[in-house]
Formats: C-alpha cells, sequence, structure tokens
C-alpha cells in the first residue's frame, strides 16, 4: 500500500521505515513533485499503525523539506527531488595483500614488540589516568605537551650531547608526519627536495605526495656524496640520513657534513636529518647529530616508532626558529594536534629513565641478533657476500655479487612464505644496486634469525 | 689548554667535553685542515685525565671523520670543516596569545568535559590493557582498527538510519584530518572546492593549506542557495554542513539537496558532508544525511571531538568506493595510521552502549543550556535580538540589528576578559553579517551562561 512495505522484526522504528519509504519515492521519480500524499489518517488505516507514527514520519519529512504542507490542507512532494544515485565503480583498493602465512619475514624497521615493556607501560597509563583534571581530555596545542618536550629535551642531552630547548620541540605523529610538513612548507611550491639516492622509498613518496620536486643524489659506503649536489636555484630541502645512511649504513663524514651545511646556507635551504635508528649503534659512541653543527639550518627528526613501538604515533622534529610559525599553522590545520595520553605516559617513561633502561637492553638483545645474523651468513653463504651497514640499527643491507634480485625475486620469496626487500626498491636510479638484499632482523628471534638465512640459501638456489 | 676547559661539575663526561671542545675549533677556524692534534699522551697529562678518556674523545672524532689518523703518525685535522652558524631570527611564533584569566569564554565548538564520563572510559581503558598480545603496539593499517569501524557502521545505522559497511569507514584523527586528505585528493590540482559563505573559518583554511581554489556560495536561513552554484568545469568538490549549518543553523532542505547531488553528478564532483553536532538536536529527529541519498557521490564526516573530548583525536569519514586507493595512499604518506589504544577504547565504549547513553545525557544538559541561554537573552536584552541556529549543537548565531561586532569588538571583549567570536570571522564576502555574534555555550554551566550574558550586555552597552 503506498509502496510501502512495513517490516515489525528488523528493530527500525515503523516511523523511519514510513519517512524512508516515501522518500525513496519521491527521489526516484515515482512520487512527483506537486503530488499529493495520503493524509495520515488514511495512511495510519491501511498500514495498521497509530495515527501518531505516520504523523512523526510525516513530521521528519517536512522538517527536511521533502514535502510541503500547510494549515489544513494537503501534503503535497516539493519540487526538484528527482535525483539519479551513482553507481558504484567496483574499483576497490587493491593494497598489495599478503600471503596467508610469513614462514620468515626479514622486513626492515620492525621492533621486537615482544620485548617491550608492557608492565611498566601500563603501570604508567594507569598513573596518568588517576589525574582526574579535565585538561587530560582538552585541547593542549599544536606543539604537544611541555612536559614531554621538557623530558625530550633532557633526554636528547643525555644521549646525543644535543643542546635544545623544549621550545624547539614539536611534537609528531611519527617521522612520516614530520616529513609530510616539513615537505608542505620547505617544498610546497615546487622547489626541490634532495634526497640520497638509494633514500628509502616510503620517504620519497612522502614528498612525491606533497608535489615535491625530488632529486636524487648518489650515496657511497659513507652517506651522500656533496660533489654532486647541483649548482641551480630553487633548492628547499635536503633530505639526509647521516648517523646510519638508509639503506647502506655509513656515517657521513664532518667534511661532508660541513660541505652539506655550507651549501644549505648559500642556497638558503634546509637540511632535514632522519636520525630514524641512532639509538641502536652496537660500538663506539653515539654518532653527534648534524643538527649541533648548524641548528637554524638543519631540521632534526626522531621517532619513538622503533625505540618504542609503532602504534604509539609520537615523533618530534626540532624546528628553526624561521620556520615555527608555518610549522604550527600547518600543524593546526592538517589535524590540530596529537592526542594527549601517550604524551603524558611518554613523558613519565622518559623521566622515570625508563627509557634509557629500555634502550640498553634493546640494543644488547639487537646487537646479539646482528651477530647471530652474521655468523649464520658465514654458514650458509661462506665467504660469498658483504654487509653494509652493520654497526648500527634493525637492519642491514648484504651484497651477494653473484646474484640479481628484483621484484620479481621479492615476489617469489613472498610465494615460498618469506619477505625480503631487493636494495632496488629504494633506488631511485635502478640497476646500480641489484645484487644487493636489505634484511631486517631486530624483531627476530636468533632461532628464527638462522633458520630464515638457512631458508634464504635454499631460496637462492631454487631461484638463481 | 688547547682550547679545552673541562667542567667536573655538570655532568656531561669529560670525554664529550674533549670531543666538543676540538670540534667546535674545527669547525669555526682556529683548528685548520692538516693541523695536528696534540697526542693523547700530552693531552692528558695538560688536562689531567687519564690517557684512555682522550682516546675515546679522539675515537669519536674519527669515527666522524673530523680529524684523520694513520697507524703511528699524527692525528690531523681533516679538509674543509669550516663553516659559519646561521644565526636565529629572533621571529619566534606570533600565535595569538590569550589574556591572563577569561571570566567568560563563549568560544565555539567545546564540549563540557567537566561532565565526561571519565570513570567508565579509564575502566574501559584498564580493560584494553589487560589483553596482553603485541598487536595492540603494532601497525594496524591506514585504515584503522576493524572492530571500531564494526561499531561505527552499527551505531551510525542505530543513531541516523545510516547504511554503511564497516569496509566503508575510515578512521581519521578527527574531521581536519579528514578534510586535509580530502582536500589533497579532491582539489590538490586546483581544481575548486566550493564552500558555504559563511563557513567554518578553520575548515577553510584548511583547503587553503593545500591551495585548494576556495569559492563562496551564499548562505540563507537553510543553507547553501544551491541557484548560485557555478555552472563552469573545475569543480572537485562542494564542502557542505546541510543537518546544521555553520554557523547559521538552517537544515538544508530537500529540494537542495536533491539539486546539490545532480549538480556533484552533472561536475563528476564529490560532496563533503561535515555532521559536526547533529548529535544533539533538541527536537524532532536526527536529520537524515545527505550521504544517504548518494553514498557513491557524498563523503560523510564525522567526529568525536565534540561528543566525546578533543584529546582523543578520533574521527572518521566515509568514502566513495572510487576515492578508497587514493585515500589509503595519502594517508599512508601523510602519518601512516592513528594510534591504536584509543580506538580499542572507542569501540568497546560504543560496542557497551556507553556512547548513546553519554549522548543522551548530554543532549539533554545542552538542551538546558540552550533554554537557558535564551532566557538570559530576553532577560538582558528584551526582544531586540534574533537567534540562529539553536536547534541543534553547542552554539547559535545572535543577531542584534543595532550592532557592529568586528575582530576590534573581540578584541575589547577579550581585554575585559570575554571571549566571543563575530559571525564575519567565519566569512568571505565581509560585510553582510556585521550584526551577528557567535555565541558557544555547551561548555558553560547554567549560571556562567546567565552571568555571561548579563556581562555582555554591559560590555556591549559600553562598546557601543
Amino acid at each position: 500500500m503506498w509502496g510501502i512495505e512495513l517490516n515489525r522484526c528488523n528493530g527500525v522504528s515503523l516511523k523511519r521505515q514510513i519517512y524512508e519509504a516515501l522518500k525513496v519515492q519521491m527521489l526516484d521519480g515515482r512520487l512527483r513533485e506537486d503530488d499529493v500524499l495520503p493524509s495520515t489518517r488514511e495512511l495510519s488505516r491501511s498500514l495498521n499503525v497509530s495515527r501518531g507514527t505516520v504523523n512523526e514520519a510525516y513530521d521528519m519529512l517536512i522538517a527536511e523539506g521533502f514535502v510541503v504542507s500547510h494549515q489544513g490542507a494537503s501534503t503535497r512532494v516539493a519540487e526538484g527531488l528527482y535525483i539519479k544515485t551513482t553507481p558504484s565503480s567496483g574499483a576497490l583498493a587493491d593494497v598489495a595483500p599478503l600471503p596467508k602465512r610469513l614462514t620468515i619475514d626479514f622486513q626492515t624497521g620492525k621492533p621486537d614488540l615482544r620485548l617491550f615493556p608492557q608492565f611498566s607501560w601500563r603501570q604508567l597509563l594507569g598513573r596518568a589516568l588517576a589525574d582526574t583534571s579535565i585538561e587530560l581530555y582538552n585541547y593542549s596545542g599544536p606543539q604537544g605537551l611541555v612536559s614531554l618536550r621538557e623530558e625530550l629535551s633532557a633526554w636528547l642531552m643525555r644521549g646525543r650531547g644535543l643542546a635544545v630547548d623544549p621550545d624547539d620541540i614539536f611534537i609528531t605523529a611519527g617521522a612520516t608526519h614530520a616529513l609530510h610538513i616539513l615537505s608542505m612548507i620547505l617544498c610546497g611550491d615546487g622547489r626541490q627536495m634532495l634526497v640520497e639516492d638509494p633514500c628509502h622509498d616510503g620517504m620519497r613518496r612522502t614528498f612525491l605526495n606533497n608535489g615535491c620536486a625530488v632529486t636524487p643524489i648518489p650515496v657511497d659506503s659513507h652517506g651522500m656524496q656533496t660533489r654532486y649536489l647541483p649548482q641551480e636555484g630553487g633548492i628547499g630541502a635536503l633530505y639526509v640520513t647521516p648517523s646510519h645512511q638508509f639503506p647502506f649504513g655509513g656515517v657521513l663524514p664532518a667534511t661532508r657534513r660541513a660541505a652539506l651545511i655550507r651549501y644549505a646556507q648559500e642556497h638558503d635551504a634546509y637540511i632535514i636529518e632522519d636520525d630514524y635508528d641512532s639509538e641502536f649503534r652496537y660500538s663506539g659512541d653515539p654518532i653527534s647529530p648534524l643538527h649541533a653543527l648548524d641548528p637554524q639550518r638543519v631540521i632534526y627528526v626522531g621517532t619513538f616508532s622503533k625505540v618504542l613501538f609503532p602504534a604509539l604515533r609520537i615523533g618530534y622534529a626540532i624546528i628553526p626558529e624561521r620556520l615555527r610559525k608555518q610549522w604550527i599553522l600547518k600543524r593546526t590545520y592538517i589535524d590540530v594536534q596529537s592526542p594527549l595520553l601517550e604524551q603524558v605516559v611518554l613523558a613519565e617513561f622518559i623521566r622515570t629513565r625508563k627509557l634509557e633502561g629500555h634502550i640498553l637492553r634493546m640494543r644488547k638483545q639487537y646487537g646479539q641478533r646482528r651477530d647471530t645474523l652474521l655468523n649464520s651468513l658465514r654458514e650458509y653463504f661462506g665467504d660469498a657476500w658483504v654487509a653494509y651497514g652493520d654497526a648500527a640499527g634493525l637492519h642491514m643491507t648484504i651484497d651477494f655479487p653473484e646474484m640479481k634480485f628484483d621484484e620479481a625475486f621479492a615476489e617469489n620469496c613472498l610465494q615460498r612464505g618469506m619477505r625480503i626487500t631487493p636494495l632496488e626498491r629504494h633506488c631511485i636510479k635502478k640497476g646500480q644496486h641489484i645484487s644487493k638484499l636489505l634484511i631486517g632482523y631486530g624483531h627476530l628471534e636468533p632461532s628464527e634469525i638462522t633458520q630464515g638465512i638457512q631458508y634464504l640459501s635454499q631460496v637462492m638456489r631454487e631461484l638463481k
């Protein structure tokens, strides 16, 4: 009756069902402009519902302008309601699916979450929540929590000799987020972003995402080769990983550091220093950040995704004074600020020196795993390989001079239950590093590493 | 001696002090290329430190390439180290400072956090943390937690009759974040973003932040006047608030809704529906979202900043299939994903129906505050005013036909300890709404509202 079929079992109220059924007919053209709707008395009788229910449905249609009703007159369909709906495209996101089960996962950049001190973290969370002040729930500003910035400032001095004021530090939702904001500020107007080649593919995509012109500068085993820096203008920024070049592992020598600074000064460009894993250096002292050489020219970017855990989404950037106003404006209109609770807990984690204790423990574990990986490589590959970047971090690059590793190789490995990264994936100029693989080992136990390398040697023989 | 002054009380290790002192001299030119450093024996004697300490400092300088040392030969300064540091600009961020104390704050968009059910929220947090699986700490993907999207899907059906699949929902870090991503996707290439005029100034700045061409379409008391939609091409998207136009409060009539849909279809543009506060409608049923009329053409954006609390940083967008791949790519290279813990807790808050209970309680409270505000206005201003948008939300617009409210008025109020918003601040075409004020009342207790309006009447007499 009137195109309305009521379902009294589906939990949707009868007034909403009447409203929806009439609305659909007005939109698809079955009911047309100026058509008269049945009186509420008539409709309530034919549908066997109370007149009040019909009245409420009509009130919804009136409130939203689907029908027009004048005191005492009939209820009529409003003008211009006919629309067609857009068909769905069927073009669903085809984000690369993973095979059902990975036997061995040599992906890079993954910390071992099994060793994360959940108990301490939960304890601090509980303590943070005991503070019932509403400030924990309110806006707290785009720069991030003051107490966290104070603790970070003290920690950066203790651990890296970096002298920064809490006002210099800007909390982010991780390193990618910092690079997103920085590329908007520094290269959003089409200026060039100079990057190392190879360079982390995800970071390069972050720059491209913002329309930056990305220019590769070749890397050797020490890092960016500053003699290849272009002499033209229009340079917005240089993105470098001087403490542990990704993925080659070089420590940028002082002479090149000074050259980078002079270059940035001459071109009025900024240097973005991504210090993504220098906490885990296995011999000698931590490398001094480039930032210390010229704090008004170098932007230092750090993250807790590897030191603590990825789901935390907290990183930070040390921003020169000249860029702070732009940073605050960009951040405000990108995502306002970071959530507060995690900032409170992280500040306490640093203040109580739990962060340093955790890093020390993890450095020892990761160091043992690095040794296991090197030993396993010797065991299964003899001396037919060379390691790069094994002095720090959670991954290393292995050169097998006889081999060719491309995306087809990676895909073949995936089909066999093993995830591994050809170095070529991170190269802008292709074909230079075809014999190299990236092996992430930090998240694997020694026995998993040994089995993984054994399996890798087997797969490499099969696929050769 | 050798430009090194050691401080044995400042907590910085002696090796680091030696390293830093020598480094500084190489960078500022006091030590030059090829200069010979003192032998470790000589330096340790003159500084009265152990030779091992000097050795460690030299090792740091060698590791970072500041000096070059060959077996048996002297240690010499590397080439090309001289740099000048960039002077600090002194141009610190001048983010509008607030006066020390606000007596009355009529800012819009603020929920009353004093009434937030902290206890329930903390309980759910505690329960979430009892799950010791490492998945709570790991990457979980750019779309957001599945269980949260499932609960959101069910809640949107229960509360708004919106039929969306969990796969249609994309978790964001709030509404601003959703609009940031959408404007990159839809208008990043210079296409126009059509907005209501007036339109929330922060949202307009989010579009401008991404280089969108923002075109204003005039609003009347019902919302966007669709007859002014431009007929040219190059339209990327339309940004509208059809359930409670910001800041005028109109409910967009069905005829204009249908016209918007047809327009978007003809111009192959998308409609962004920002449903920022429709949870708090004080009479009648909730307004049906525009989204239901054409789910493949309308992007629905919601946030929990007002319903729950701002520091949560969780919102969501319902994305048509055609845009999902782009969304996932953009999100991945903007900030990877949202933190996980809050998503787990929010999912539970919805599943246990605590969200609906909270909204019901708050709607009652906010409704009483709205009545108090209207009564206070009658008490202190007689009938010399007209209210707009008082049927829903946490703010309303008041027209005082005799008055002129500009930024100078707002600044004068701030000096008197009262924060209030001239409607003109949200207008793109200026001068049309000079007699209107925006009053946010949701976060104020009834007594604060009454005192605030009394104070407003006093200030208005003084400043007239």
